[in-house]
């Protein structure tokens, strides 16, 4: 299963009083990254949503901030699937600025039915993602 | 049309670099604002979204910063009706601290249907709002 | 070490349009918590930062999402230190909602100084945190 | 004085569970854009901040929503200073997507020195500005 790599810049509204980068931005660029990496993989997240009805939210999230990103940063986010089940995924982040490890993270999701009840990952999309 | 305070508390998450409130957050505390000021008056906007389908979108939103708010800053919001058309509502916003108006702004309103279009404004709704 | 309540209400802006809490805020609202944890202890974190130039930065992250909170919800957050290290705090998080427990976390955090250095929690910071 | 284009996505986080985004994130995307819009310029916003201790606050935001934006929706930002004076500066705003204008708007800001008193532009900013 093939990584996923997005470059972004931090916004002056990402950033708090101590200067640096607010920690549950991040969680929010991996989101970003999420979405690119569906799109890379032929897969529009939002068509799934709203054609489909088929839903993928959090279940879990972690995020560990080895040294803080600033203002005007570019960085990149690094983005693959550690773990496919057979509703559930896995996403791993790894977020680089000048080729250093800056935060690492990772998220897991289970794909629901609009009544939020638990669903097998379509055949289809099984195979882009693991393409 | 009597007017609605609201006492709030700058959270770390609201401050930028510059030490201060980033400036597009005085336009969520005004959304909160406003739910506490339809509640004040009796009517749930969460309940009107999800039971009649009525939505209240914003069309136009000003905020002019005189004094800057920062982290843990207490400070009230009064809002009151300033103009209500045949779908349409004008709310004003005062934010003090320390009895000081530090930031005022508006924000005007359409009520509209799932489709989007403008509908009147419901009579119990109008005579709660103008109560 | 006594745990810390704190009762929050969602606001329209912390929705997504999948029509529940977006996963990145419940940060923002254990960061609110650790505030006012702070504050029933005694201490000011505000002034801390200010005046004594110590930062408690976050160095991890965890949240587990067992139901979703919706838009003015109001919910509970319960915040104790589960861990008092030389230099390092974590803190832990339920989140109720009418008794029932919806989102788990906790945060890891570090004291250091304005260059980023960790430091010995202050004695007098240490003794009141653990009263 | 030459306009500046920017081209960008929503991100999920940008929605409110109305489906489309949230009104005060259109003022996170005109700060992008006056950020691209100094790069342009060959101006950096954030060593300004940073090496000469100078800040450009916003005293005064609008916005005009004419049409809503989703998740996923590639927009433009168009950017130009409508007026130029000693401390102050006027930024516009035109959102497009697919050509049709969605959102208009303008922001007013002010040079200040780190105590917060307005100065004059300095004469390579505003050589560079008005370039």
């Amino acid at each position: 299963m093939k990584e996923h790599t997005l470059k972004l810049r931090v916004r002056y509204a990402e950033t708090d009083q101590m200067g640096v980068v607010y920690y549950s931005n991040y969680f929010i660029w991996f989101e970003v990254s999420r979405t690119e990496f569906f799109r890379e993989k032929g897969l529009d997240y939002n068509r799934i949503e709203k054609e489909r009805k088929i839903y993928l939210p959090v279940t879990e999230s972690y995020c560990r901030y080895k040294s803080p990103l600033r203002y005007d940063d570019l960085f990149t986010i690094t983005t693959w699937l550690s773990d496919v089940g057979r509703s559930r995924l896995t996403f791993e982040y790894t977020i680089k600025k000048d080729g250093i490890v800056v935060t690492t993270g990772h998220t897991k999701h289970v794909f629901i039915d609009p009544a939020g009840k638990p669903i097998s990952i379509p055949k289809d999309i099984l195979g882009l993602i693991k393409g």
